[in-house]
């Protein structure tokens, strides 16, 4: 059955996915002769690189999130709808979704990256990603309900386990990730838990690679690792991990670690829809596009962003995954589609790359413009502000700085609360026990 | 098994629930000769006056929970475990827990207070309460999706249910969310809607007796009225409930009312712990206590705030269930079982009735202090510092008092997030549609 919108005298762009690319290619179409229809499986908008500071209890969930109606007030030309798309028939023009069939003009995909694992199903059932709002509060609960549960449980092994934390990827995500984790550990645990033994809390970064930070300078890789290492972070490189039951953790010729806690960031493939036979997918799960971000293949369907890549003599890998590629393919497509119909000859994607930064904890950020490379107070500080400034929304910009002013000043991370149950089924059988999951699923 | 604890020398009072009694009683017994063991199911306190505010989107959960830990950190006579107390053993003075045995010398019931659904079996399934953090979040995701959903509903009445909005009990509970409804209604669903027809939401206050407000003064069961009226409510006096399918809300004498949001805030009753048999259960499911706040029938075990009720002359219904009692009486109780080891005589409890007030909307509250009664702007800014002022953390003030700033100037509610699943099975089946829920329920 055909889903009901507003009637448009102009050709439909169907964009799937509020993310950094689709927002940005939507609000460039503002007032432009084409009836925009937006879709996302949430009704708000995701500042990912963050998250890590929701799972690790330094922010709400409601700060990094913004409304995604919200960021269309005003819009004449978009209607905005929470589906999850099911299936493209492009023979037919027309996406199936929950809640109904919607016919397109051109359809762009515009629907980020997934979690990766490598086809792993053991480690996918029992290790935590941390893509989503969701994912990032389940992982927190997590977290915090291991440390409640350490207090308790008088098994040996399984207390031990409890303790272990394991951060698997060495990308940005896991630096930031196991680093706040330390922080936790050194800050907040030693105040909450007095009783506890601060020396059975181990935090594991595990990386395949011989560095850290793949893509970034080598100043950058050797500082933070030398950073984790000095906040008591165990970085194991090269190591290669082979499975997780939900308490062991194995490694290709290496010891097992014992570990209730495995946080999995260690890849993301690209968020594919059904439907589109005749696309090619390369590295990452990615759909191969052209220099307009047309799907090869398609006339009429592009890809922009994570689940995009351009591959061509200068970018034989595609573009990185990261946002300012999203929003600048987002606002490129804008001006395309708009040449199209006015049938203006079309540009081709030029990146332009504005570097890139991850934060290790406290007064320890390293940072990559070009060729300045810095490390330290300075580059947190530029982090800091940085992520403060692409946050989406004027109150979550205050929200966050008062956070970490707050953390700064106290050393506190506020909002370290159970509040909701896990996404999966783990082997731990603690949640069981706790009323908050009851609460979710009677 | 026993529960691991502590050593201790001195007598082990238990504490089961960290609301406003427990954690006053809890702080006065800092370096008290006891061992004080606090028991939560959360690992969190809850403000509950303002439950309603993060159920409307104008909060953040975590700016009205603390976690608990931190309240009691550095109090080292203190332990503290997140577990759900299952039974009382008083004749072998022990605890059974999902984590353990618990010995005490001295028990104290602080538990609070449960949705009273008054034995209907059908609106327990299918309305929604308000009385925890989670409750709160899923009333939330379920007026937001049932906007959503009302855009694409095709069956008429369907759609008609889905944007009514009733509320169910006319005490500060119900007038605070029906108003917040009623602000949502006004000032953002325009803006996040612009082809939805306000005309056809309502929101309905229903109330089994002839005014608003109950235990208020005239002045003020008045004056709310009128507020609810002018900002659109359709208030319904001495409509008595009769069943709720989740379609249908049947009332006694009146016609139904299609509605897919039904919020019960009727009333409550008391959080009773299994094996008090020799308790006596008195009006609104407390446990009938005496001066000293033990429970009648009983030797070492008290009961404090909403679970309990000091029933003589002066009180023959007890005193209301609101913080302020149950602060006096926990603040009240540790004096008393200081005396007790010091062989000093018991004083009985003696409230303080510093007032009562509730908020309607922008501008709109009304106050009741002693004979000083007031409504309306002065009275809304009272009510807004008394609030303020009550929350625990400076971190949660400044926090509730940016949101209040950012709404106050730009009418807006920042945190409408659809971010989780409901926490009952409920007759629309839209919640089976959207990812939020496949991602936790999986």
């Amino acid at each position: 059955m055909d889903l009901q919108l507003p009637k448009s005298e102009h050709p439909r762009i169907v964009i799937v996915g509020g993310g950094f690319g689709g927002i940005e290619l939507a609000k460039r179409l503002k007032k432009k002769p084409f009836q925009v229809v937006m879709l996302d499986k949430h009704n708000y908008h995701t500042f990912q690189p963050l998250l890590y500071q929701v799972a690790t209890g330094g922010l709400e969930a409601e700060s990094i999130a913004f409304p995604l109606r919200k960021i269309f007030k005003g819009q004449k030309n978009l209607t905005f709808r929470v589906t999850k798309v099911k299936n493209i028939d492009a023979e037919k023009n027309c996406l199936k979704t929950d809640i109904g069939d919607i016919s397109y003009d051109y359809l762009v995909l515009a629907t980020g990256s997934t979690s990766n694992f490598f086809g792993n199903k053991e480690i996918e059932q029992n290790s935590m990603p941390m893509k989503s709002i969701p994912e990032a509060l389940d992982l927190r609960s997590l977290i915090l309900q291991n440390f409640e549960k350490s207090l308790i449980e008088t098994d040996v092994i399984k207390k031990h386990a409890l303790l272990n934390f394991v951060v698997v990827g060495g990308g940005p995500t896991g630096v930031e990730t196991s680093g706040a984790i330390a922080e936790l550990k050194k800050h907040v645990i030693p105040n909450d838990y007095p009783e506890m033994d601060l020396n059975k809390i181990n935090i594991y970064l595990v990386e395949n690679s011989p560095e850290l930070l793949g893509p970034m300078s080598p100043q950058a890789q050797v500082k933070s690792k030398e950073f984790l290492i000095e906040m008591g972070v165990r970085v194991m490189n090269e190591t290669r991990v082979l499975g997780y039951d939900g308490l062991t953790l194995t490694l290709q010729d290496k010891d097992p670690i014992m570990a209730s806690t495995v946080i999995w960031s260690a890849g993301v493939k690209g968020e594919l829809v059904a439907g589109l036979d005749r696309a090619e997918v390369v590295r990452g799960g990615r759909l191969k596009t052209d220099q307009q971000n047309l799907i090869v293949g398609y006339n009429n369907v592009y890809a922009i962003g994570d689940v995009a890549s351009i591959i061509d003599e200068a970018t034989p890998n595609g573009h990185p995954g990261v946002a300012p590629v999203a929003i600048q393919q987002g606002h490129h497509l804008a001006k395309n589609l708009v040449n199209i119909i006015e049938n203006k000859p079309l540009e081709p994607f030029k990146y332009f790359d504005k570097g890139s930064m991850a934060t290790v904890g406290r007064n320890k950020a390293v940072v990559d413009i070009g060729k300045i490379r810095f490390q330290g107070v300075f580059a947190w500080f530029t982090w800091m502000f940085v992520h403060l400034m692409s946050l989406v929304g004027f109150r979550n910009k205050i929200i966050v700085f008062v956070n970490w002013l707050w953390s700064y000043f106290s050393y506190d991370r506020g909002t370290r609360l159970i509040i909701r149950t896990f996404a999966k089924d783990r082997s731990v059988d603690y949640r069981k026990e706790v009323e908050s999951v009851k609460e979710v699923s009677r």
